[in-house]
């Protein structure tokens, strides 16, 4: 294949330093090398080879994982790599498997709710991978409400043993990850039954399958629970389904650390609080928001070279046709989704240090910051996980029919990315937790307890409901303030009108549910001020390279604006801003877009994505798409033979008149 | 399994008499017994099994679809099926293939550009299926822009042929469905040369495979383009790549009835009106509409279903827990999409009645309707696709984590429908020949041509300028009139306020390209006027049925003010509504919500889908959801072994410790 890069004068447009914004997307120059390395190491190996995926039986992809899985794991110890490369490296793997919930809950479950000794003696075993464990929460019939699991954990004094059992067939544990097929523990979830009283769900550590042959252990039936969305994608998970048939596991595997049942069966309390759960919850949510927008910048890269590719009408006397991405209509579909991926990288990165804080108050016992920090890191996944997934789709269809390949990499990225939406808590059930926060916050105004991080704004509350918007020209919503307000006076004013309106309600509880619809809106713009506002004081950072701070502004901006345009109707029914400054808004959005065409493919370079972790061959670096879209079509197994399997015994007899009978 | 109605308490609460909103929904008496004898038939026969479609590799995929499709057409030959009944058979078989394509594209396309004398050679071999036929007109280069096409058609003299050739890769076909293992002929559009002169796209008919081998032609190569979106979804449809190298035909083998060659080489123009091609356009975006009410309903079936039956939180004393239909961001999200798929079963139904009339019209010689009745079904292909493909994920993701499995129906479902925005018009493409539409239509107002059919309100455009909505009260939301007239309003006042915008640019072409992602909105806003005053027209009729006009009149409610609060901004930014109507249209929605909770099982009932229609454990019709989805998984291939393929290999020698190797 010729080796030209058909994007070279694109990226000789840029108007910034690439290398200075890749450092800015990677976090340091360190996290850039890391990841430089990693992405490398495993693109370069033959084993990691992820095109076949979507032709692939489910059992055929399954052991291929389980290769990959091992084969990286193999890679990791040889090369002696540090926790940071081996994590990056499992992200450039790109691939769903068990050794996700081995690392990113079993590990953690068993840190922050086990004892001391617990930990002393899983740990090392987890971190060996000497055993394999997940994390068996949700059941058949329960999953966001995690109080209502069935299945039980019986204390039996006479053993000094728990029972664990499965009453019903909706209390068959169903979605773990990893359970189907290789895990050999589990944190199963269980009710807490001892001297004859329910306490209610708790953790246990217990061991599914033999370490000697695998099968599971007695009392324990285990399957995967069947073929998932799309092509390859989250098939090569082997999420599973568990029942237990009274299986006894010793006192000392239920996780101990908030709360213990002694000898004597007796139910205590410790007092190590329970907020702490709360922490790794903010913790893996955080996690969420970071994959959030690197999934969504990988399918803004497809999407944005492929458009600068892609050309389409408007050919003058025989010369070149339009690039699509020259379109006004592509542009403003596409470069929200690009001015998004930004922002979820920056909010993602502000959470890490968000977590950090957290962890830090928490060891000095202040958890005065907990609630914020949880109701605000639940509505960051549910925000960005749902604009996630929207743009990744908005970008397959900005491909045109092409997108609908799965050689375009899209598909497969939608199907695996779309359950973030639902699991970690589903995105609506979140939302209505962000709401409870904030009606909390509201009702507490006048007393004098001053709203802190997140919602320390709606401190000025008074200030907020009286504000009028400034804007005389288009120009105007370029400044940082004039935007911030806007976004804290829509904030404020939808939550304050809920609360007005739920004190209508003949209770509370009532409003609160009647008006839910609502809630789920207010707090959705909590959300998006969060976004905007953290994406506003990275651009107040002092940030190195050419031009970089510039095409910051130019995205936060386009991200702020796009974001307001969307929800026009919330600025204008609060009277925050007047339908002249609307427009106003909308005037500066396309500006702006032509101030970000020429940098569009230099932008999404700046990810540093190797082709391999793309896997699309409609965004591939070099741009040159159409020879690589037909050498893939001919691989597929339809093509392994001119006439196809079945002509003989289907089509053949069509053509040749054997299935018409003649009318009577 | 038990056999109990779980849903039997849903369906005893309906207010309304839902034989009669079977018809309603059908279309006539006659309709729903068609239908509901095709139904039954496909059911009933194993052949026509779907369930493991999911899980087959796409060689045994596509075999079995062409085993399907053999066994439809013996069927309706055994059975001396009607035309309507073979159609409707085909709608239940439920699976894209060759066959769609033969009938839906290749037939029409020679009947609407074939001259009497061609229709009579080639019809006949079709209806018989002699020879099987697809649509080859997109390449790997052009789609939307069809006067891009590079194939070429050159008249040779010497010979009386044409020589089609595909001179560059990107000339390649490329997409067309049947064409990739199946068709034996195709009608294949190609520029047409004469005297060394370029006449543009043409149709041509073209033999592909020998009809006694079915191998390719010489100079022909053809292949399947390889793996699309989804598990089953499209993968059963063989679309195709075929070059062309100096392949000859007969020239009697251009469709000649608007153009001609004569023996000479001359090119003619017929005096047959080149808009007829139109006509064809109506037809298929028509179909398209009708489709997109089927395919969101049975989401919306599935949804609503399982949402009765799934149950979390809530519980008061040990009682059950709350049905999740019954919160009301669930109704919120989901009652629209109810109300959607009535909504778009109205519009197609009147959009047949405009291509009736179209022909009609046509075959007068009247075409002065026809460029509105072209926006018109242009626009409403875009706006039900779109919908319908947003609506289906949704649905989705309202069945929380069991609706990511391919048990539950819906990712086949996203996945084999989502291509309708891009086929037959990229939905944003048609978008702007609607939006080209309205701006002819304002600056033609003061002209004293009157705007005829979809777009006759704007012949009242100095009124609704000035028009103020009446509103005071949430029930004056309920009228009709205020609805139509607030619609209207936000049509006519985005559009002319593109128009006066496009009037301030240098140019009109650049003002349109400058503001197209305005007029993108400004035509949505158009083609939403239509859909809601189709609604309301058809509940203005007469119609049978104990409260069936009731369930019909808070259904078109819901679409209304739903898509009203859904553009709020648009509303608002206008002036047609002040900032309270439009929280009282919200405070009005809820109610309605209300209104139809205890309907919502019926009204999906009406659908009259079977459970092989349907192909969904979560909306089977008993709603026995539970055993249901067990078994289901099961049946999964990585459930053949306990111990699965790759243990040994891989996951044994991680847990044995053997990729350790000692830090140096
Ligand atoms: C790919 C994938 C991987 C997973 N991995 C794991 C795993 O490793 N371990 C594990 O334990 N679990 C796992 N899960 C399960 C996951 O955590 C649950 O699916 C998730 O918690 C949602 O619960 P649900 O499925 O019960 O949804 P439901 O709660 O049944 O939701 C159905 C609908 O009801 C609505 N709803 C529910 N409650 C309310 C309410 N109070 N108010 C308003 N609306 C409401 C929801 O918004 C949704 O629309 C996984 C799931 C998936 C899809
Ligand atoms: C499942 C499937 C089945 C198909 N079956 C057939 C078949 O049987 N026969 C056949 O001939 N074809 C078939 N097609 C091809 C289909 O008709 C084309 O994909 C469709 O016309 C879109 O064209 P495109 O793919 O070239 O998109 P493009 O035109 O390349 O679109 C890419 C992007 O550019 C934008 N864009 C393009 N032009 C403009 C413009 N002027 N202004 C603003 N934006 C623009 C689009 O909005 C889109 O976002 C099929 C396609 C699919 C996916």
């Amino acid at each position: 294949m010729e080796e030209v890069d058909h994007l070279a004068h694109e990226r000789s447009k840029a108007q910034f330093d690439g290398d200075a914004m890749k450092v800015v997307w990677a976090g340091s120059k360190h996290a850039l090398d890391v990841a430089d390395r990693m992405a490398r190491l495993v693109a370069s190996d033959p084993v990691f080879r992820k095109d076949n995926r979507p032709m692939l039986a489910r059992k055929e992809l399954f052991k291929n994982t389980l290769r990959k899985a091992a084969h990286a794991w193999k890679r990791i110890n040889e090369l002696h790599l540090t926790e940071e490369e081996a994590s990056m490296l499992r992200v450039f793997v790109d691939e769903p498997s068990y050794v996700d919930l081995h690392w990113g809950m079993f590990v953690p479950a068993i840190k922050g709710q086990g004892t001391d000794e617990q930990q002393k003696k899983w740990l090392p075993l987890a971190y060996k991978m000497q055993i394999i464990g997940c994390y068996a929460q949700t059941e058949l019939g329960h999953g966001s409400n995690v109080q209502g699991l069935e299945t039980t954990a019986t204390f039996d004094p006479k053993t000094d043993e728990f029972i664990i059992h499965s009453p019903t067939l909706t209390s068959s544990k169903w979605w773990p990850g990893g359970l189907g097929k290789v895990s050999t523990h589990a944190v199963v979830y269980a009710r807490l039954i001892t001297e004859g009283k329910d306490y209610g769900v708790h953790g246990f550590i217990v061991q599914l399958r033999s370490l000697d042959d695998h099968s599971p252990l007695p009392g324990i039936t285990i399957g995967d629970i069947g073929t998932k969305f799309g092509n390859g994608a989250y098939n090569t998970m082997d999420n599973g389904v568990l029942q237990f048939d009274h299986v006894c596991i010793p006192r000392n595997q239920m996780l101990m650390r908030v709360s213990q049942v002694t000898r004597e069966g007796k139910y205590i309390v410790s007092d190590v609080p329970r907020q702490l759960v709360y922490g790794t919850m903010v913790y893996v949510r955080q996690t969420i928001v970071s994959d959030a927008s690197k999934a969504l910048s990988r399918a803004v890269c497809i999407a944005v070279r492929y458009s600068a590719v892609r050309r389409q009408f408007g050919s003058q006397d025989g010369g070149p046709e339009t690039q699509v991405i020259d379109y006004k209509t592509q542009q403003s579909r596409l470069f929200p989704l690009l001015a998004s991926a930004y922002a979820f990288r920056f909010v993602g990165e502000w959470l890490k240090w968000l977590y950090a804080d957290v962890t830090q108050r928490l060891q000095a016992n202040d958890f005065s910051t907990l609630p914020e920090a949880h109701a605000c890191t639940a509505g960051l996944k549910s925000l960005t996980t749902s604009a996630t997934a929207d743009g990744i789709e908005e970008c397959r269809k900005l491909c045109g029919g092409h997108g609908y390949l799965c050689s375009s990499g899209l598909p497969e990225l939608f199907a695996v990315y779309v359950p973030a939406c639902t699991y970690e808590g589903d995105n609506v059930v979140l939302l209505l937790q962000v709401a409870r926060f904030l009606m909390k916050t509201v009702s507490q105004l006048g007393s004098g307890k001053q709203p802190v991080g997140t919602t320390a704004y709606m401190g000025r509350a008074q200030h907020l409901m009286q504000y009028k918007c400034d804007v005389c020209g288009a120009e105007d919503w370029l400044k940082p303030s004039v935007i911030l307000e806007a976004f804290e006076a829509r904030a404020v004013r939808l939550a304050v009108n809920c609360a007005q309106n739920i004190s209508k309600a003949p209770s509370p509880e009532e409003g609160f549910s009647e008006l839910s619809a609502d809630l789920v809106e207010a707090a959705v713009a909590h959300c998006q001020l969060i976004v905007v506002s953290k994406f506003i004081e990275k651009v107040q950072q002092d940030i190195p390279g050419r031009g970089v701070k510039e095409q910051l502004q130019i995205l936060c901006n386009i991200y702020a604006l796009s974001v307001l345009h969307k929800h026009l109707g919330d600025f204008l029914v609060t009277g925050c801003i007047t339908p002249r400054q609307g427009s106003l808004a909308n005037d500066q959005l396309r500006s702006l877009y032509s101030q970000i065409r020429p940098n569009a493919v230099a932008l999404v370079d700046a990810f540093n994505y190797t082709d391999h972790y793309l896997g699309s061959v409609l965004g591939c670096y070099d741009g040159n798409v159409y020879p690589k879209l037909e050498e893939e079509a001919w691989k597929d197994p339809l093509n392994d033979s001119v006439v196809p399997d079945g002509y003989h015994e289907y089509v053949r007899p069509v053509l040749k008149q054997k299935f018409r009978v003649s009318r009577l």
